[in-house]
């Protein structure tokens, strides 16, 4: 089947779908603080409806708006993922830009949400619109799933996917985690790991205090330190009693798809301004731990006055934010009820643990229908052989939703941004190039989901929703 | 002599002097932001003229200005040490009232600034006023030194003091630290710990990162975390390579004053909502350590993401600030030393160590004629004996200004707080009966000061400031 039409089409509407990214990037969706969460879901929502998507928006509870999507129609069905909510700007100081001016600086364009994960969103859509400008009709039914609530732990789209089961089933899900790495190669993940966010509170004096106090009444930050250095040496390896012995061996197969994957050591060492690794790893070693290694990470500490000027204080809190990423064989529950033990044992009772947020890890096939439309399309477009991790180092709701349909659905995610795209931190930002040549690449998956036999556990069925067309 | 005189005027003139500090402490004087600095400096000028003193101001550099004030004469000249500027008020959502709303309420005036230790600057203004329309003219003459850097660790004052020595000869020093403890004993010091105050930074990549960067990009929370835990004990002791060797053994005399000295153990514990003490300590071994123990207090800790909202960063920096208060023969040289090979030793030579402030301990004899008309002067107006401290366990630049004089002036501390005062956290307040009854103790001070025979070592004199007096 012929593209040229298909890329005529995106190269003719480049500007427009950037200017739609501008201009949904400049939706301050912080779901941390609560900003503009309406405003974009609606923005999001009118978005799909444009391309021919039939939508509903959910609400849980006071949670941000879910909003389901269904379009194409055939005997396959295929989920495809996004979020609209973005991470916290940090400290705007950090930043070049405003995080929400979504400026375009050197063909590149500057916004928090930009690469993570605006960007792939309104690819998708993009895609399903240049698709139908320029075949007629999609091959397969999509079912869009779009939450609110990716930086939160996504508590509302757990709950909506134990309820709404029926709507989630699928052949096969589309993620939106991936990027071009240092050498330009797309990044196509087949997996996720899994995490648990975790807060660890000391408490003092019923209120900071004059540090002469530090002679006699207990410190919480010093609590706080003598128990988090119990949890990791100092090389960076956990300690937690009994944690390292429910890491399962990896696999044969995952060791052979883990040879092929090759990181660029010595340009994310540029990129990241770093002069080694963690124990000072590399090669095999270094990617091993990168894709099947469990994390332990302060992702935060505060007690007492840490800003500008001096101010001798005995702090009456202390707090660390840790968050581990889990590889098979850890869930949540495991790993804080090992923590939990690991701290009492060590007279550290009084360190509350409290979890706060958590998700499985989810890791399929690297045959499935998702994965070899993904990884086919992706040398189609891209001219590389893409990387395929077996399971991406980042986390999701993945297994939520994947696992409404039985068997559990398989993933493939990738997505627009690059090596340098800071996604979390400040200057987040895409290259408009790789934003379209994404689109493109979408083009092909969705074809290539269409093609081919019927599975024959397949009967995924849409479902009644009223099209709004208005495109 | 009679003070029926001077009390009634105190007491005539209670709404008066209440009210001047209401107006002081409306000025939002923190010197750490530079806040008001020197519309307060300004005010405090103008009280001091007020009272007949007579003032000039000394800005070195870019500091925040030194109020310089002479008034009484004859042959015995006393310093009288005070500040103007105030701590930072840490998280406002902590505080009751507006930290500079300067509310009275119940007897109680709240606000930062007003224990420590504007209401003791007001109170030797109110007591030398008082004095002068009681007695018609002071008996001595007092040397005020009044800095607006007690929050910065002073540095205007040691340059001032080295390069004006002239001004600061004296047979004595009245400090402003001191409270009325849980039993209403009032707490006269008669030296201070000295201090030195430490920065200590990790650094990782560039910028904060995705967490999912955990399984190899050095995280510096976790480097400063190990660092830190190497420093103090779980039990709080300090670790320090050759730390403990330099601790001086508590004289004989020492101990005599410890025992004379009783901590009112549960009402602090009350006070400030603890179960227990650091090690379990109580008795003698408490009051011990108190007066007499080092301390490293992490004063504060910052890295990463800590406001509200979960967000999984991997951070790009860490940062911790530490107090050691030094007991003899500690010095803040040595201290930085052995910390710096302390850290080496271990492996943690990337760990920055920064000294943000610093000063030598002091100590002086409970014979002096400044500690015994204080001592007299409080069980004659509180009804209670003192509790004398050998060692204050707070610290400042008392040494830098007792030790212009050749010997060094001898020091006597006190204050109009009491033990619930949280002078350094929220709500601030004191009672304004300590501040009324303050006022009157000072008097007395004031007039045992020019009672006696002169000291042989005496002579000095005043300086020939031209005395603007306004009342």
């Amino acid at each position: 089947m012929s593209f040229v039409r298909f890329d005529r089409y995106v190269d003719r509407h480049a500007q427009s779908f950037a200017e739609r990214l501008q201009m949904l990037c400049r939706m301050p969706s912080v779901a941390a603080r609560g900003t503009g969460m309406r405003a974009t879901a609606e923005a999001v929502e009118q978005m799909m409806q444009r391309v021919g998507i039939g939508t509903r928006s959910f609400r849980i509870g006071n949670g941000y708006p879910i909003i389901y999507g269904e379009c194409g129609s055939g005997p396959h069905a295929f989920l495809i993922y996004g979020h609209y909510d973005v991470q916290p700007v940090g400290h705007l100081t950090d930043w070049s830009v405003g995080p929400f001016a979504a400026g375009i600086i050197d063909g590149k364009l500057y916004a928090r949400g930009a690469a993570n994960s605006k960007g792939d969103l309104l690819a998708r859509l993009a895609a399903v619109e240049a698709y139908q400008k320029s075949f007629g009709k999609l091959p397969v039914c999509f079912r869009f799933i779009v939450e609110g609530e990716d930086g939160l732990g996504s508590p509302s789209l757990y709950r909506f996917t134990a309820e709404h089961a029926d709507l989630l089933q699928a052949e096969g899900c589309l993620w939106d985690e991936g990027y071009r790495d240092t050498k330009e190669r797309p990044v196509i993940s087949l997996g996720f790991k899994g995490i648990t966010f975790l807060e660890l509170r000391a408490h003092g004096a019923r209120s900071d205090l004059h540090s002469k106090w530090g002679t006699i009444v207990p410190n919480p930050a010093w609590r706080l330190v003598q128990a988090l250095s119990t949890i990791t040496s100092p090389k960076g390896v956990i300690t937690i009693d009994g944690f390292s012995s429910h890491l399962a061996p990896v696999t044969e197969d995952d060791m052979k798809a883990l040879r092929a994957i090759e990181l660029d050591e010595a340009g994310l060492k540029r990129e990241f301004r770093i002069a080694s690794w963690v124990r000072s790893m590399k090669g095999e070693a270094l990617i091993k731990e990168h894709i099947f290694g469990p994390t332990c990470t302060i992702c935060g500490i505060q007690t007492g006055h840490t800003e500008a000027g001096p101010k001798t204080v005995l702090p009456s809190t202390a707090m660390a934010r840790l968050d581990f990423r889990l590889v098979p064989d850890l869930t949540p529950e495991l790993v804080v009820r090992l923590l939990r033990e690991h701290l009492n044992v060590r007279g550290f009772r009084d360190i509350e643990v409290i979890e706060l947020g958590s998700a499985p890890l989810a890791k399929s096939s690297a045959t499935s229908r998702v994965a070899l439309a993904a990884t086919e399309s992706a040398l189609e477009v891209y001219g590389l052989p893409p990387i395929v991790y077996p399971m991406d180092p980042s986390s999701g709701p993945v297994g939520a939703v994947c696992g409404a349909s039985k068997p559990s659905a398989p993933v493939a995610s990738f997505g627009i941004s690059y090596a340098g795209s800071n996604p979390h931190g400040p200057d987040e930002h895409i290259r408009l190039d790789d934003f379209l040549q994404s689109i493109k690449f979408i083009g092909r998956v969705i074809h290539r989901l269409g093609e081919g036999k019927t599975r024959s556990s397949g009967g995924a069925r849409t479902s009644g929703i009223h099209e709004k067309v208005t495109h």
